[in-house]
């Protein structure tokens, strides 16, 4: 929803302006409130009303306030955007605008063009002549580019931008109580991945150790096998415990078919990596035949792109973790195109990593059974995570067995 | 395990007196640790040590101190229990014993008794003509009973008594960690359920309204009519709740099979305990043919005694819920007796409330999404409660899964 | 602020009627917003609007929306309240209106009056002859009695009603996030409390037993000594420990001087609980002279009211504790009138049997370092509450210390 | 507290072989257990028992086990460590020993060396020559190193070794409890800072961005002004924030000075960081006079040594901040010699990365509201921790007060 606010001044009884005004907004399918009026006391005074207009996409809103001008309404938001000139990589000139995650729209020369790339605290880059603006790490402004000061000339969705299956896709709000049915829930988005599957979209699962650890990796993937995750991004330890379950049985040393602990187990998550090290990192040791079950295997298996981004917690780490954190927020941008649902699951760090680099229209569930962590995902920006308060071994699980069907079955009888 | 301390004073060494004790303790299967000795320096100085010996019985432990007695030992605990007399109703003497839930021996006149009804924080009223002892709480003692002054004279077990299946029902220890593989506990848990079935043990659920917010009230259901509820403690919410599912098909006001807000649900509650109230209690509605499904309904239909304790929160409430505090602790303890495991689920309040009513061998589960109800419930003294940080309705459907078989199924095809 | 719908129907935009009610409601004080226009599509066809009508109170409301009528508006929810009569003691007939904790008016022949002692979850006791409502909970109707049906006639006001000093104790929100400075909330409760002590309003302190094993209670009892507690309400467990800590300086067996265990410290509890029921109870104790220091020493010196309800987890009780919730509940009721501000500290149980209780307009502080214990407050309907994540020992010491001043230093020197 | 085991065979009472290998265990200072026997049955039967020998140093055991030798006691563990070749840059033999964080001594070539560096999750490089060994991360070994395989000619501490003044610090156990009284313990850390400072030792602090948030900066200021912060780990945020208060006021956009949002404040962050980035870098933006007060700002003026490490949530991020995760471990590292405390206050990631670092014999203070962050960091190793569950802002506002003396006035007045 795009909003903005108009004033009318005058005789607004006598001349019907107010009334004719509000015929025309709502005759564009626009809203309104009236903020604020002064009646004037006599049929000579002059009133004057302060009206809110709303409209569900940039254009519409356009339209609207045009027409109310040409009946007399002046607008607020008319000015364009300033820019200023990036004079050293790397630094923004003082006072540039930052960016939300919401879908935005800026006043680029009489036109109002959509920001590209859009991020949450960005710089945004404008191209004066070609009408293009797009969002850019403040970190990777060049010298010579112009950004946005201020906020005049910027138009921000109130809410992401609804589309069609929106009311598909509804849920409970963005609420994180534990005290309800979370199957509804799974149900509903077990279905919009399928939707999103047969439309050719991508869904992101970012996922933390408690996957592995919880023995619920076979699920996991099963949904990699069956087209369900298309973007992959995890850290060191994710890998590092999938694939010391797959050469030892074992996740922290714990034996996943048991719960028991392994004789000296401990040590078992540092003999994989090291194992890995020696293949030169985990497709060398897929290829080598060395590495044939777990997550990993399944996504190099299948083709699904994955960023392995590094921690300071790490050991090893993996050839395959990006250790420069900067290089690894580059890698995770660039597999953000196309992703239409993001499923968080039991991580904080790369939950809130990756939120800060979606867009606010991307649909995202994050799956703890730590309520914090969806609290602080919201509070970090990333109001539309939908929150499960939930098992990440029984979330997978179900989801598994909606979406492949097979899963119940086997673990019941395993 | 019961220990007790003996000392070993002479010349230990020339005459192989501490040799042949310890020799005497292993023989008997008796375990020690030698926690302090002064040796003498010379040949003829006088040693001198102390010994911690343990057993797995108190009978066992005694034999063994017996025969470190004849052979020179000296034993520290060997003194009588001493007896206060009550003077007024409800009212102990000073100085008077408060129990442990562990397995508890007093020396009455001699002889080591078993104290009766173990429970923590009670007095021990000793009859020594009849040479029994039982828990009383304080303010249930009655003038002219004689309760136990001190410690001295009471031999406490370190631990639940094992018994003979102890090794099948193991567990991670007492672990509430929940990145682990509950699936493995849950199969050792529904296991030990069809053994304790088997053998006619009884088996004690304590339930919190979660059970029926989350839509886990059918799971509860097929639990109780296939056997495997023996005893049911719960709080008014949870019978409110749960007959509001049954006349509504709401808990909380939210429509349990599609999660959305029934309107004017939140008044829902209220006109289901005002029907019950009109019926004149759970019973008679069941009896009338009104109330027809839920977990109550499945609990009346089975004969399943139930013990519905109220609370400060509760509205109404409902005819059945014992409103006296004590009334409802008194009425709790009267089904202990038989349990041999208890399962609570989703509540804080009454998972204690039982946790200070058991004696420490119930084996105990609690099951919540919140790690620090488990937490509580072993600050509280119930050390032997395994704690399962969980979702209650993922806990509930797939141990009814395990244990009735067809629950999967059904919730899927739902 | 109250609110109400109207529609308009005709010529709206020739006739100026849209205007004339617009400048109708702005100039008697209230709000409106334009929810839905059918316009019609030339000069003669009929247009037709539905406004949402706001005002500050039900007083205002009435006159705008009279004075819109006589223009020509309709208006939507004229009618009266419909009674039923109560059939059965503590029965209410089926249909009845269930009461929120928002102030609300009735429509009782026309009148709009108010409902008194509103509380949420209750049955509305209409006398139709002298015009006045009352809550009531349904297990306390008597035959005879009407109570409203429906919710025709009802009308609630969407947020507390807003009085002069609203804005001077604003706080950030109902948020409960613990990355915020706590010493600007806590100064701003701390100028309440001295604002309400000035003009001769009520203070209630609800309280759990953290406030005494964390070594609190010399701070709550400066409080009270200084006249900042006018009514008090907790459980078994906070007096058995506070009168613990005045016998042995014990809490739960830890000595609060240095933290370490007393020896056999773990029955300090109930041989505190003994002593008074030897001397009948607190008073009694104090009265005697046995009783010289702590929480419930303050409040008996100090004449200051308080409720111990009973809960099924206690030990005892002291004589003193109301075991029977319903009898608690009411004399928790007993003693709400005039009370302005309500302290919740460390307790789940009490809080939400106190929110219970509490009209929407008493401002509520509850402080946990559990941030669920705040969510769940809210969640059962006490929107009201202002959550603080914190320490409660450090809350109550610098409460202390901004109220009477010397807390600090004595601790620091202690 | 090393500990090894021995067995002895023969005609053990006759002879009093068991007697006098006690004797010589107990005169060396040692302690000891007989974990099993096999008595003979007859006098000429050979007895056998297996006993575990205890000594408070590696020395000590080695005195005590060469005695017991003498006497014809066998040894268990008298073998040498093995070692392995390493072939390839950062890959380890397949079987290499991986460490803990607990003091280690080795035996090569017959001498039990003590493991330099000693940090959980290494590989041991051993100079067989020099007789030395040293914890190595299996991504730093280089080819042509020795390392450990096996655990054979391992012996680990027990338990961090204890010095001459454990007694003063010893807190109540490892407990994470939030129902205790924390000013006892503060109080007891102040006085270890203390007693640190005096010996010169040094003082370890990571904190996280709530320090900030919370306003506890200038009482952190304060610590490090009077020589209590002698290293300081951290992550960008901790350095946004504390920046951008130092600038604007704010902290994520929040007045520290009232609590309410300030204009567009949400910007500042971006604001600082950018600013900072055209300094070049923190301790420029000092030496410009830019910046001049906050938590760097006073690190950077008392020369306190800083690792800000970097993570993939940062925006920016500040020149100064390490984006590579193995290089900022390697910064950590550096720093840790000579560190006798570590605080840890309000970071779940730098908290767990640091305790990845530290070896046992370090005192760990973990300073949290959120008990799980106290409980991961236990779970992943580092058992010596020691939780305080407590605000941020009033732990160092005590601290300060305690330690420094004026906080407490300070902001009270403020």
């Amino acid at each position: 929803m795009y909003k903005t606010e108009i004033e009318l001044t005058g005789h607004l009884i006598d001349t019907q302006l107010l009334s004719r005004v509000i015929d025309e907004i709502t005759d564009l399918g626009g809203e309104f409130e009236v903020l604020d009026t002064t009646i004037g006391k006599t049929r000579d005074d002059v009133s004057w009303a302060r009206l809110e207009v709303r409209a569900s996409s940039c254009d519409k809103l356009d339209r609207i306030v045009k027409a109310a001008v040409a009946l007399g309404a002046v607008t607020v938001d008319a000015e364009e955007v300033k820019l200023g000139e990036v004079k050293k990589d790397g630094v923004c000139p003082e006072g540039f605008y930052s960016s939300t995650n919401l879908e935005t729209f800026v006043n680029v020369g009489g036109t109002w063009v959509e920001v590209e790339n859009i991020e949450m605290d960005c710089a945004v880059v404008v191209d004066p002549v070609a009408k293009r603006a797009r969002c850019c790490p403040i970190g990777s402004v060049r010298a010579g580019e112009m950004v946005i000061l201020g906020s005049g000339g910027v138009r921000v969705a109130s809410a992401p931008a609804s589309d069609e299956d929106s009311g598909e896709f509804s849920f409970m709000g963005s609420d994180v109580s534990s005290e309800r049915q979370k199957f509804l829930v799974l149900r509903e988005l077990a279905e919009e991945m399928k939707r999103i599957r047969a439309r050719g979209g991508k869904i992101l699962v970012v996922a933390g150790p408690a996957v592995i650890h919880t023995g619920a990796a076979k699920h996991l993937s099963k949904l990699i096998d069956a087209g369900y995750v298309n973007v992959f991004f995890a850290g060191n330890a994710v890998a590092v415990h999938d694939v010391e379950a797959a050469f030892f049985g074992t996740s922290l040393g714990v034996n996943l078919n048991d719960g028991t602990a392994a004789p000296a187990g401990h040590m078992h998550h540092l003999m994989a990596i090291n194992r890995i090290r020696d293949h030169g990192g985990l497709r060398q040791a897929v290829e080598a035949g060395a590495l044939t079950s777990g997550v990993m295997y399944s996504l190099i298996k299948n083709d699904v792109p994955y960023v392995l981004a590094g921690s300071i917690r790490d050991d090893g780490p993996l050839p395959d973790v990006i250790t420069d954190t900067v290089k690894a927020q580059e890698a995770m941008r660039s597999h953000l195109p196309g992703v239409e649902l993001a499923v968080m699951i039991a991580t904080m760090l790369h939950s809130i990593a990756t939120g800060n680099l979606l867009p606010a229209r991307v649909r995202t569930i994050c799956v703890d059974i730590n309520p914090a962590t969806v609290t602080k995902l919201a509070d970090r920006g990333s109001h539309q995570a939908i929150g499960i308060v939930s098992d990440v071994e029984w979330f997978l699980k179900e989801l598994a067995s909606l979406l492949v069907g097979e899963a119940v079955g086997q673990v019941a009888g395993a």
